[in-house]
């Protein structure tokens, strides 16, 4: 997990200079067909990547956009009528069985199909009619890493591309990663954990994501309770659980989202709760703890950035409690169901 | 909230009677301009409704559907092309700024949006173009409890006219309630409750939005660590930190859905937690303690009936800890975002 941690500015890069030509074929053939609707179908923590895209599509592609629930296809049989629809299946594996039957639902139903995945010879990539390879390399860690920014990262060239948005911006993201990759403090507060046994994590609109991929990670890794909130929900009722015991994970960079996020934070720090976040120098230095993002990188492109430390939380509190953030007790990699 | 949990089955009632004229005819209006994608906005226990919305959008009116961020409006101003689309907009009081705005901007995108409130008279009510009253009363305590069935209810009328589909299965939902309202299981078992500190719901399909709901009611009114998860998504990481402290509830219907649940069961007793289940006569046999849901209710028209329960389980779990469950700590009852 350490490995594919540390790997990820280097996947990026590959992503933008070998995988990039692909993505934008695959957008270009998907604006020459004009879709009027975006669903997205993904499970676990693509599903997060999957949130990500649905605020792409709705934010910059101009299209009103929503997730699937696998299970009204793989349980229901629903028959919608798909016309004018482009569906977006991500998954690192691509093996999903439901997953799969979305996509072929969809397909038949009228919808122009895309899978976004890290095995380009997977059933998902066969399924849909058009499949972006993330190109992150074998993930041999069970909890996803690589496979989860190279997916955010995909998502958002290929709906920059469909936007007629420039995509020149994620070209800083290595040289950010690496900034954020050197930091100890995801490593130095982990070890405060110890004993933790629930934890919130929160963020607004593109870093809501983030919030619920960290929640995910430290479940998946440490076996704490980890709940993530939008920061509006989370001020609507569960900020009542939050006290001394409980620390809150915060995403807070810089601009309307951080700004969106300064009474959360006030109310956790009237509970007395620690902080920790990942966001503006302003933030961190008023935060228990934390790792700043480098100045300037826009909202839309910062949450495959903003992910790492929390990845390093997860991995480094498994270490220190002596679990093994590998093999994870209770964790598949792929997701079958009925 | 005693008193309103108790009222459910009597606002179903004049829901049933008296309200239903106005529904089918807000659902006809609808049918007559024959949208082609259904959009759900809603935030905290109206997001589990508009969830169920959304299966019965897909299911039932064999409509693509998504929930929509509210952020992507009232954060960063997105402007989508909303023409054949229907924003369904649902909300106990009616009075979230960021719901509106959503309404707002989606209705200038084009779309025909329909508020589905407990009161006919809030902002939202105005904003949209076609308002539904759920008509539960004025409802007094925080925590939300009568206005969501209520609020399930109208979906199911609505989308059952909108899709052509008969309704009469919807008269028997008040016996029913009486039914699982006479079962002593949850107040004995709030009792057991006293020390947990965390707990897991999970459901499948039509029955996750209950434990989404279930959920959220434990946290409002008694602090305690409780996270819902469909059964699909809990098998492929969470349930790892499942153990003899964290008591599963389950929602285990008759049918597909209970089917679909066996494996997460199965696993739970294996990981030592005690499972409080709501469902059928077998699955509640099978479990610690539970409620059984009346026999053929369908599973469409069971989301209603299986909350009370768990409304229940958090009413006197509040009550055992010694908490007020009409005034919990930091809920307010009308979301305000930036």
């Amino acid at each position: 997990m350490r490995a594919e941690i540390l790997e990820q500015p280097k996947a990026w890069t590959r992503l933008l200079q070998n995988g990039l030509p692909h993505v934008n074929a695959v957008a270009d053939a998907v604006a020459r067909r004009n879709p009027r609707f975006v669903l997205f179908a993904a499970r676990g923590t693509s599903d997060h990547a999957a949130i990500y895209g649905k605020y792409l599509a709705e934010i910059l592609y101009g299209r009103p956009a929503g997730l699937v629930s696998p299970s009204t296809t793989s349980l229901y049989d629903a028959k919608a009528d798909h016309r004018d629809v482009l569906l977006v299946a991500v998954s690192q594996s691509g093996g999903s069985p439901d997953l799969v039957q979305s996509v072929e639902a969809a397909r038949r139903g009228g919808a122009l199909t895309v899978s976004v995945t890290n095995n380009p010879e997977s059933a998902l990539a066969s399924a849909a009619e058009f499949s972006i390879d993330v190109g992150a390399g074998p993930e041999l860690a069970v909890a996803a890493t690589k496979s989860y920014t190279a997916e955010l990262l995909a998502l958002y060239l290929f709906f920059a591309r469909l936007a007629g948005a420039g995509q020149d911006g994620a070209r800083g993201l290595p040289d950010a990663a690496y900034a954020v990759l050197s930091s100890p403090a995801a490593e130095s507060y982990a070890r405060r954990l110890r004993f933790v046994e629930r934890m919130v994590a929160t963020g607004r609109g593109f870093s809501y994501p983030t919030a619920l991929e960290a929640a995910l990670k430290l479940m998946e890794t440490s076996y704490v309770s980890a709940q993530a909130f939008s920061a509006a929900d989370l001020m609507h009722g569960p900020l009542a659980m939050v006290d001394h015991r409980v620390p809150v994970l915060a995403v807070v960079p810089e601009g309307r989202e951080g700004r969106a996020m300064q009474e959360v934070l006030s109310r956790a720090r009237a509970a007395r709760s620690e902080v920790f976040c990942v966001g503006s120098a302003a933030a961190v230095a008023a935060a228990t703890a934390g790792t700043v993002l480098p100045a300037g990188l826009p909202e839309m492109l910062s949450p495959p950035v903003q992910i790492l430390p929390f990845q390093e939380l997860a991995l480094h509190l498994a270490l220190e409690r002596g679990e093994n953030p590998d093999l994870p007790r209770g964790l598949k990699k792929v997701t079958q169901t009925l």
